[in-house]
């Protein structure tokens, strides 16, 4: 199932074209931040539980592996070429190297998808290597597609 | 089950209070913000195939429908008492009117849940109900709780 959930949303993309072809490109710019905000907020207590830096609350990962399964299936509809001259942090990459954002929007949500899996079993060393897994796939993702903070 | 998520949202709030306190007031808003963002961007197209004004399209309902049966859980905690001060539309009965917004929460999260089960079964005309309910609980939220726009 590895491709499973990016070939829905590429789908579900491309069934909303016409749709999407009328969302201003700031919407579509605002919708997709909006995307990476909640997931901050998810996941930057799992990234602390997985560091020690919080104590460990099962069923807070439960709820939060939860949203971030749903949340990373949202962002990518929103890099609509029509957004590329929009003020963001994207790099042009994200427009230029399709086959590669591709590739690391994938591993996200797979990484995302086995962490809510794993979340619902109760070994807390997977889960934080999980938790590690998928805070890798959101660095790999902004180290060659979101510019420099 | 009528309450069931808002329990465990208000669970889940308790529990992560601590954290919660260490958010700065200008997140809190920018996360809840945030929701309303994807929950419009989810939600808009069901209204418009609940219309008749865009064909509709099961596939599609059934994702969105999911995405906001999650999205419905997530604003809640950003409406902490610290964001009193924040610029936003939300209006002082947020933080005055305690029973009725939660119980304005709790219809938007209850309607939100029965849609995402609807949308699983093949009855479309059921799906378009639900979709109505679920945008006359975001009315009846809006009206009481955020000034006009």
């Amino acid at each position: 199932m590895k491709k499973s959930f990016f070939a829905v949303g590429l789908a579900m993309t491309l069934a909303t074209g016409a749709a999407m072809a009328q969302v201003k490109p700031e919407i579509l710019v605002k919708q997709r931040q909006a995307v990476m905000t909640l997931q901050g907020k998810y996941f930057g207590p799992l990234g602390a539980m997985a560091q020690g830096k919080a104590p460990y609350n099962a069923q807070i990962v439960q709820r939060n592996a939860g949203f971030l399964d749903n949340l990373s299936r949202m962002p990518w509809d929103g890099f609509d070429p029509s957004t590329k001259g929009e003020k963001s942090h994207a790099l042009p990459a994200v427009f230029n190297d399709d086959a590669k954002f591709k590739e690391a929007a994938s591993r996200l949500q797979n990484e995302t998808a086995k962490l809510y899996q794993v979340s619902r079993g109760g070994d807390e060393a997977a889960v934080k290597a999980q938790i590690g897994a998928v805070g890798k796939a959101c660095g790999g993702y902004h180290e060659n597609f979101r510019q420099k903070q």
